[in-house]
């Protein structure tokens, strides 16, 4: 098996428990410090992704190849974010694969952005529209650091005056009123692809699928929530965490269809 | 907006309604019939796609371009399945996307091997295992169906005796006894990336998770699961729908670190 | 252990599965019969309770004396009702017991009045409001059944017009428009005792909630969902169900408070 | 309306918001001290159930009669409780009532031991089996608070030895080994009757209901879990709660009925 080595300039996630993971561009003049130790990055050059090492205090700390998720602990995160339980289904049910080219709004902090871009791939194309430009800074920053922001052409513009795109194959929304997008989203989507809504309340899952039915233009129309589940397991003593998360969001979705 | 028409051999999703789907290729010479009534194909060749037309009952029907889940449609199923919430999250966490290489093992029917190999792209490449023969059959029909089939290599071997690929990027087990390819998926796998499990009961996942432990190559181990919620959406009347899917299976996920 | 008897005239739950269990009373002359064979009533006479007999074809059939709830088996049903997974957790709210008066509407079939009347004993009492004549006819006949109609008063009368009790210990709801029937209610409860309102649709918890804190008279004022999940246990492969019942109702709790 | 009016000696539910509920028992000459000010007893001596006051800092605290479950915010607490969502469910399988002599174990502080003994009402009784002499203290100190204890026979044994009573309504267990207690709660049980456990654990219910079927006297076993989702209702904005209890524990229930 040949090895990846960590060089100077390197990504790795430092995982030291589920609570403590930290993502670092590794700098041979720096030092990493936590509650548990510090580490000198000079000392995990040249050791193999995969590996571990010791803190100052002597906690084991192990030594990470980033996967794309793994970027998003070194974001910085200023506004709610999609959960991974949330946008694992939303990118299944929107059919995109490495190529597509798909619509966003607003992109936030980019938790989502990131995804899609990991997801579309070189030959894909994200367009992120986001209306305030201090989540943009923060986007770019945090795109920049897991090395995606070239698939994301981000337009600081309002999406409910308007798509510049068309003929997309999908189009993610997490804004407070989707409803007003359903019409730009319909001229910018392919026939036959979806649009893919995520917002935190019954109210507005409702306002959504009404104004979706009378559009005239959506098909197969559902609204939905994904639920996760942890469980705590021991030998002979399994069972789910005895605290989770409650409720993050209600995802919709519909397909355009043409209406002649 | 540039259409794109159906033609002669074109894939079709056919949509009635939710419980009415089918995926057919074109044949110009075929009719297609379902108890809503029937329609001709060679009436639908040079419609653009996401049109409708009618049966000759007079039910409206809209024919969509298919996404890679639309496929699903037209498979042959003689296996469980792993369902989109499921696999959606899934994919996730293996971090995946254009140009991995993955391990599948069984691949049943091909359900998650047509997502696998939709996401991995044309770069990308699935090695699938499965011991039996007539599911491999099915598997290579359903594939081709879907056009993904040349992303694949299926191998006909009992995963649990070996895993002949090296330096994969994940690596996808749905079988009953999970604990036995551990050690073969330590040495496929590249360090850092996952191994994820999918097994009905809590007893599986139990043993797969104390299996993972005590390996030692392993770590960030977790067993979730995914539920599923779908809305009746109506005006002022919204609500949960009376009944709903109790239990797929369960997640088990863990990543590859090196142990010396 | 003093074994109790069934007689002629004796209340018995016949218990052949999960699926089959039916409430009788023994008549001597009378023939039980199912799917699975019958029985003759006077074969089971002078059998102890919990004891088992065979049906025609051999089928293995229990003989169990009635709980409250198992009366409900021989209930004639035309309404929609309140499940064990609700009830159980609403009669805990409400804070009865034995000796309290409880207001109801609508009572419907008798479900909820059935496990109200059990509750509250010989010296409670259950005021139950029903608008339709068709409801208390039927709701009358079930509750003679399991021997509790004597302590229900039933009252043919529109609850939204008035309640005519005061000073009772707690009010079940369970009809379109609770909201009208809050002022009333506020008359009719004790101080610091509370309203229960059972409702299927998110928009009348909404309206219910509303109501309540607009009203100024309550507090503690709280909106939830009891989800219940059945497991499969076997040897080694215990897991949930696979289908569920996704949503019957949600219960929304306040306590009366004085305005001044 | 007739107003009960507080007085030296009654029991109060002090409650200043969902956060801050407190039982106390009148004391003219004590003081009531919270982070949101005081109160001095003699200051609502005279008041009637159901009003307000202020403290000291001029925050709002409603003066309640205590329901039977308010008393719990008065109990001491050292031990895993059983949450009302459970006993509540819990009440109605078992079929208890007024007049119901039930067994208990082990009694912990006495949670469900206070909903039991308020069920069963005067004349029903309630048989508390524990093995610590710590918890018995601290759940008399408690069962003496909510009025109750009259009811409660509290037995300073070990189960898992032995019942003394027999002809019981039902038997509740909440101990780590039920399975050790199966041949014991046969003896005590009515026939038709029920046994209702209570563990944490799935490897305990699997190993519950092994037995229980192993046992042969036993019928309608069955595993369940109740899951209890709070709601945030606002005017166009209501969803779950964020957070949520994951888990508390799973639920156990068979009849018996008659070898012979």
């Amino acid at each position: 098996m040949s090895e990846e080595i960590i060089r100077n300039g390197s990504p790795v996630l430092i995982m030291i428990d589920r609570k403590r993971r930290f993502l670092i561009k590794v700098d041979k003049d720096k030092i990493f410090g936590t509650d548990k130790g510090y580490i000198k990055h000079s000392d995990i050059i040249g050791l193999p992704y995969g590996s571990y090492t010791y803190t100052s205090q002597g906690v084991k700390v192990y030594l990470l190849k980033p996967l794309h998720h793994d970027y998003l602990y070194g974001y910085r995160r200023i506004t709610q974010v999609i959960y991974p339980k949330d946008s694992g289904y939303m990118i299944y049910l929107s059919g995109i694969g490495p190529g597509s080219r798909v619509v966003e709004a607003g992109i936030g902090t980019g938790y989502l952005t990131t995804y899609l871009a990991h997801i579309i791939g070189g030959q894909g194309k994200v367009y992120g529209y986001e209306i305030r430009e201090d989540y943009i800074k923060i986007a770019k920053e945090n795109l920049r650091l897991s090395g995606l922001l070239e698939r994301v052409i981000i337009r600081h513009a309002d999406i409910r005056k308007g798509i510049l795109e068309t003929n997309v194959d999908a189009i993610f929304l997490d804004l407070p009123d989707p409803w007003n997008v359903i019409e730009h989203a319909y001229k910018a989507l392919k026939p036959s692809h979806p649009i893919i809504v995520y917002v935190p309340t019954i109210n507005q899952v409702e306002k959504t699928v009404l104004a979706l039915r009378e559009h005239g233009g959506y098909i197969d129309i559902k609204a939905q929530e994904i639920i996760l589940r942890n469980y705590i397991i021991e030998e002979n003593a399994s069972r789910p965490e005895p605290f989770m998360i409650g409720h993050t969001g209600y995802i919709v979705y519909a397909r355009k269809v043409l209406k002649h």
